[in-house]
């Protein structure tokens, strides 16, 4: 497949090149055909137009035509700012995914969502790009830092809360050391897939479901300057969410419970973080991108694996809720 | 039906906006809704990331949702800027091209090409992304500078010969002063629109007949960096895409002479600029962004009215060409 294409540009951090990079050339057999790699330094803090500028630039000065593709070999970090590259260089090439941490396998490596921090506020510039595919495969997770494998598991969890409860029961009943990684990676990419095969561009409700407890947490990343991990902040977010699903849906306060202890299990934490206050929180939300006629519009749970889109929540309810959660 | 949207933003350039903001904002009667303005200097020199990340930054603090649409306001480099914009603002949002030049109004403003200058190379960096309506009025021709009106008939020329030997004979007949511009507009415009229909990524070859005269009019444009405008380098471009097409498709001298006199009809340039020398403009084609396989595509004429996609030149009949029209 690689040798339809006159290039291959493999984009990657450092954190991941030394650990992986000369095998997957290997792999790929592009040793033999025209390639080249931009390293980038690893984190959050590299997503913004900086680093975008500096690969377009190397992309440039290699000769790159739109009959290249591009690598992004990495985490979600990397995902997302080579495709938003991809979808810009010279009006778009094609690019595949190689995801290596459990965010980008189970979740960001699949549906097409690129982007860059811009302005403090976080995935607030990109394009809806989706890559020609993704290869994953599971034996990245063994070079994977424990922490990483932690911060992952919030966006496996949120998967089994939203869509199936079976699943949830069955992440609760492994631990990290013994989880069936491909199966929850199978079970992830599936339902995403169908959702995004539903609402490409996330303005019919479906792809909203995915956004579960990610309105709290993006607040929470953003506050903390990303110093907060994203798997913590969605951890967060899920927990508000299900308490403010108590009073909006009806969501039974034995699940909420129960939402917290499977958080937990996987070490992710559950209460706001230290020294981060109710109205600093209320007034980051008022930044959100998912808005409708400036309303904040909310996913919230019924039930665990029944999850429902589009729900407007009076700020009173989110107060109390984050109150709760203190 | 802009008051589907939340807000609206134009796009403009500081030439532009003294003679036609006020009017279009009361036409269009926004200001009623939420609305502003982003004023940029004119020219090409602004089609740059700089720019690109002020226009992001000024929509971020005003508050635009993605429900908002950007209005670009402008000539071809307002038109490409708004709609890169648009493209990667919160991964997407609506906008609404008003062209006011005679380049943007039969050509530009058509078919989703956004895009801007990056690394010396022009249109480097973009998207393809439609815009949500193109509002076509030759009202504003009247305060176009005439030299900007005889750059602009270098594309309508274009239009006639790739596509239509009895449009370029009506040209002819007028001059700038009785030319007949809804006609003109009108038949350029949907001449584009059905190619685009054809071939909206420019992949198949029906949209690439657009780019006549381009492969050498870009080239003169970048050694010039820029100072050279478009409409100028795409009637060279066409001068010496026909000398080529002597050569390769059998284009009689005649037509070729016919092309040149109804170019310098209007004012426009049928020889290289001063102290442009063969070499380096044969170095620059090798930047070219319509490769395949390493090898610039050309468009070529068989005849006034026909032209043909896809071909590769031999190096020694571009010189030849090139020395044609020293």
């Amino acid at each position: 497949m690689l040798s339809d294409y006159s290039s291959a540009t493999i984009l990657t951090d450092d954190q991941v090149a030394p650990l992986w990079l000369n095998a997957v050339e290997n792999v790929l057999g592009i040793s033999r055909t025209r390639t080249a790699s931009i390293v980038i330094p690893h984190g959050e803090r590299s997503k913004n137009m900086r680093t975008v500028a500096r690969a377009l630039t190397a992309l440039h000065q290699g000769g790159v035509g739109r009959d290249g593709v591009l690598i992004a070999l990495g985490g979600g970090v990397v995902g997302d700012i080579t495709g938003f590259v991809a979808s810009i260089y010279k009006r778009g090439i094609d690019y595949v995914q190689i995801p290596t941490s459990l965010i980008a396998l189970t979740d960001s490596a699949v549906g097409g969502k690129t982007g860059i921090d811009f302005a403090g506020s976080k995935n607030s510039v990109g394009t809806f790009y989706q890559s020609r595919a993704v290869a994953c495969d599971p034996r990245f997770l063994d070079t994977l830092p424990r922490r990483e494998l932690m911060n992952g598991m919030a966006e496996v969890i949120k998967y089994g809360l939203i869509g199936n409860t079976i699943f949830v029961d069955m992440i609760a009943s492994h631990s990290l050391d013994d989880m069936p990684w491909e199966r929850v990676i199978d079970h992830c990419v599936t339902y995403k897939a169908a959702l995004i095969a539903r609402d490409e561009r996330d303005t019919r409700g479906q792809r909203a479901l995915l956004n579960f407890g990610h309105t709290i947490g993006h607040a929470i990343e953003a506050l903390s300057h990303y110093r907060i991990p994203h798997g913590h902040g969605v951890a967060i977010g899920m927990t508000a969410a299900a308490r403010i699903s108590t009073h909006m849906l009806g969501l039974r306060m034995q699940e909420c419970k129960k939402i917290d202890d499977i958080l937990r299990q996987f070490g992710l934490p559950t209460r706001l973080p230290l020294r981060m206050n109710v109205p600093a929180l209320m007034e980051q939300l008022k930044t959100d991108k998912k808005t409708k006629k400036g309303m904040v519009q909310w996913v919230l749970l019924e039930k665990i694996g029944q999850a429902v889109p589009g729900i407007e929540v009076p700020p009173r309810i989110i107060k109390t809720s984050l109150h709760a959660i203190i």
